[in-house]
């Protein structure tokens, strides 16, 4: 408690990491790049992924599960996604350990050689397409809505926790279909359930656009993202929806018959987010006393806290708020009492408020005696004392009225930190200060690159959502279609 | 349809894998030893971690992450561990590929070798205990009740779906206490969280016992287990749960300071299920018409088909259903309402038959008239015709009697095949039938081999609930305590 906290001003990336460490979500593992994510952590998770996996079976996905090892002549088949993939992927080579012959402790057994190595997945579309084959043979097999809940194994070599790591924990939606217009409406339809949620859940405003070319995922013909704007004026993409085209059916030869017997390969779509929504979460809201959570994803949403000297007092305090708990759980409000004899108030107002709960309340006798409770919120820091009438009804509303605030504070931030820019001197001055810059690009990867390069500033996405306005590029004043959104990102 | 099923009779492992297939729980891969988990087949697993999860979470449980990988050097630490492990695990080894120079595809690149090789966890307690050991230093910070719901691989070279694959997925649940007893308690709390979820939801009556020594968890001081028997007689371990004693403690060196302050080192549990708990379900209830799912599992616990030749009759009941499926839905009963014009009732009723549905609903126009459904029963095959009058009531009876029987049935058929045997000639001859056989033994390691050499039966367990009955060792004549129950197992 009395440990200085480095602010978001003096040094963000430490922050963010001793934001992670304090709030008890994460921490690095002795394993390279590995995180081990702790209970606090993992609860949070959990609510986002429960909520994911609600919205995907609404709109008729069902998981499934597919093998962890990837032959590695599957990675190879499609072309492109071998190049993606391949310098960055764990390879198991071996099956089985054997005691040293000098005592020396376990090696691993040279006669126990896989005849073909096996890649951890970074990703399934090979395993699964692998398998559709075998599962399609007409357009009554169509359309197939899979989604897998599982890890990945990316080999990053600079990893941050959340945001980058070798090993995550993601979704990854597979599906199949009999035409490219359904396919694209898939691939359409899960970016919208990705931004739905991020607004309505994480309280993140994002972005929905295309990527360019050279920002798509290894094997699509086109990948949508939603892209939200941390507080230190750094992208960072949220979630990315992929039409694969006919790539993943030629490369394992998924071909269906339709109506009229005629064989078409299979269209597809794949999409995901993963455990960086975490990072999202955390660089979104959190300020310099700690993590900020949205009540709607909060492990606790409401902490109670007795202020008491003798253990008679406390009993009363410990009754009351019994009651207390009822009426919340009634009203589906997560709850935790707290009343740990170990822990004096202070320690426990700082603890919650570093774990980010987002609305916490104490009473002590004379608040008992006269039918009232201190209601601390977590985003404003703002108290007021409220009546025990109708408690839990006043919460509940505090809790959307948080949830509301966050997001409408997300969205002022970006709003401030959005600019239209037109001239690409002004542009390389300004990127420094960081935020979304709406520019004219001429649409070629040499230009992008050339911004890349020069500014270490990448094309975010082509926004859907924008009136077509034609002009020209900053970079080379060739002509331009509409504005893309740059950004330097994480 | 009309494909010829192999009865359980005929070949009881054919009939069990074909069920596995043709019931699209799951299917091998094309990865050795790696099963594909279907989606219907995820549907019931799904639901069995639901319901186990709350009772973790009831009882004071929360879940975490920890890495896939383990270091080398981290399994070694534990001599009984390593022994048990290393013979049969996925060694990373490299962690890169690179296009072969002569263009014939890709190869790993030797110079990305790894200078520790990482190990596919086949059970965490090491790579958990070496993070526990930065987490505890006194006993405010015990007891850790944590789980982990993952993906675990052991290289098994005979592979079963379900029952014996390379890679599974699995709850493991990994706790520390500062005190003997409080570990024990925590293992056998845990032993009756698994007993009472497969006798409740999975229908499935189990014996709780102890291993022997020989059968230990690598690294435990003593092993608790539920056995279920299958309906060929053999034995099915159901799940585990260890007192780990100080082993992993000592291991990692983990010790933690006492209200005192003398230290000590931490006292462990460990404890799991897994997705062979799909097979024991299988098992125990299916016939030779396909799968049988206890309705606490069932993914779709009532199908509705209409029985119609025009496109009018059919809206009629259509419309009827739909108003059922609202009743249905109140009353939290899980209904599919099937009116695919693609496929015949008679198509229909072979499916969810061999889906293990546990009740189907017919209605035809006539029905309609008469205000009359016709209700099947996945368990006894009979049929009844009941009133459209409080339907949802009746099938919300019918399906808590369906869940009832398939318990009693297993039971009965546990009883059946339970026998007290006290010499080793008849044992020799009787054990071939298959079953439970309570039977002295007079605690040797020796015996318990003996016996496993000369007839492939193992004990399964030290019963808890048996009287005390002193006796002499089936084998040896010597004394012993108590019976013990042999059997041949999965």
């Amino acid at each position: 408690m009395a440990e200085k906290k480095v602010t978001r001003q003096e040094d963000y990336a430490t922050w963010y990491n001793d934001l992670v460490y304090k709030a008890d979500l994460a921490e690095h593992s002795d394993v390279r790049g590995c995180m081990v994510i702790k209970p606090y952590g993992y609860a949070i998770w959990e609510n986002m992924r429960d909520v994911l996996d609600a919205k995907f079976k609404e709109t008729g996905h069902s998981n499934a599960y597919f093998p962890l090892f990837i032959p590695k002549s599957y990675l190879s088949k499609e072309a492109a996604h071998v190049d993606g993939f391949a310098k960055e992927c764990a390879v198991v080579t071996h099956y089985r350990l054997k005691n040293a012959e000098d005592g020396s402790g376990v090696i691993v057994d040279p006669d126990a050689k896989l005849q073909e190595e096996l890649i951890v997945r970074p990703t399934s579309e090979t395993i699964i397409w692998n398998s559709y084959k075998n599962w399609i043979q007409s357009y009554r097999d169509l359309p197939i809505l899979i989604n897998q809940w599982a890890n990945v194994v990316r080999w990053e070599m600079r990893t941050r926790l959340f945001l980058r790591t070798a090993e995550f924990l993601w979704q990854e939606g597979h599906t199949a279909h009999a035409t490219k217009t359904e396919a694209i409406a898939e691939a359409e339809q899960m970016l919208d359930v990705y931004a739905e949620f991020a607004e309505n859940y994480m309280a993140m405003p994002v972005l929905k656009g295309r990527k360019t070319a050279s920002e798509r995922f290894a094997g699509a013909e086109d990948t949508l993202c939603i892209e939200a704007l941390m507080q230190d004026g750094k992208a960072l993409q949220a979630g990315t929806s992929h039409f694969l085209g006919q790539n993943f059916a030629k490369a394992f030869e998924v071909k269906f018959a339709d109506k009229e017997g005629k064989l078409d390969y299979v269209w597809a779509t794949s999409w995901g987010v993963s455990t960086r929504l975490m990072g999202a979460l955390i660089m979104t809201h959190s300020d310099d006393e700690g993590l900020v959570v949205p009540p709607a994803l909060a492990p606790i949403q409401v902490v109670g806290v007795p202020i008491y000297r003798t253990e008679d007092e406390l009993a009363q305090i410990d009754a009351k708020f019994q009651l207390l708990a009822q009426e919340f759980k009634a009203k589906g409000i997560r709850f935790k009492y707290d009343n740990d004899d170990n822990r004096r108030p202070g320690w426990k107002f700082a603890e919650y408020e570093t774990k980010g709960v987002p609305v916490r309340l104490a009473m002590g006798p004379r608040d008992l005696e006269n039918g009232k409770i201190e209601v601390a919120r977590r985003d404003t820091k703002s108290k007021e004392t409220l009546d025990f009438a109708n408690l839990a009804v006043a919460i509940q509303a505090l809790l959307q009225d948080i949830q509301q605030n966050l997001l409408q504070r997300a969205k002022d931030f970006r709003a401030a930190n959005t600019h239209t820019i037109d001239t690409y001197d002004q542009f390389k001055i300004d990127i420094e200060k960081g935020g979304f810059f709406l520019a004219h690009w001429d649409g070629t990867p040499e230009t992008e690159e050339r911004v890349k390069q020069e500014t270490k500033a990448t094309i975010r996405c082509i926004p859907f959502d924008q009136a077509p306005e034609p002009g020209f590029c900053m970079v080379t004043g060739k002509p331009s279609v509409g504005r893309v959104v740059f950004a330097k990102a994480y």
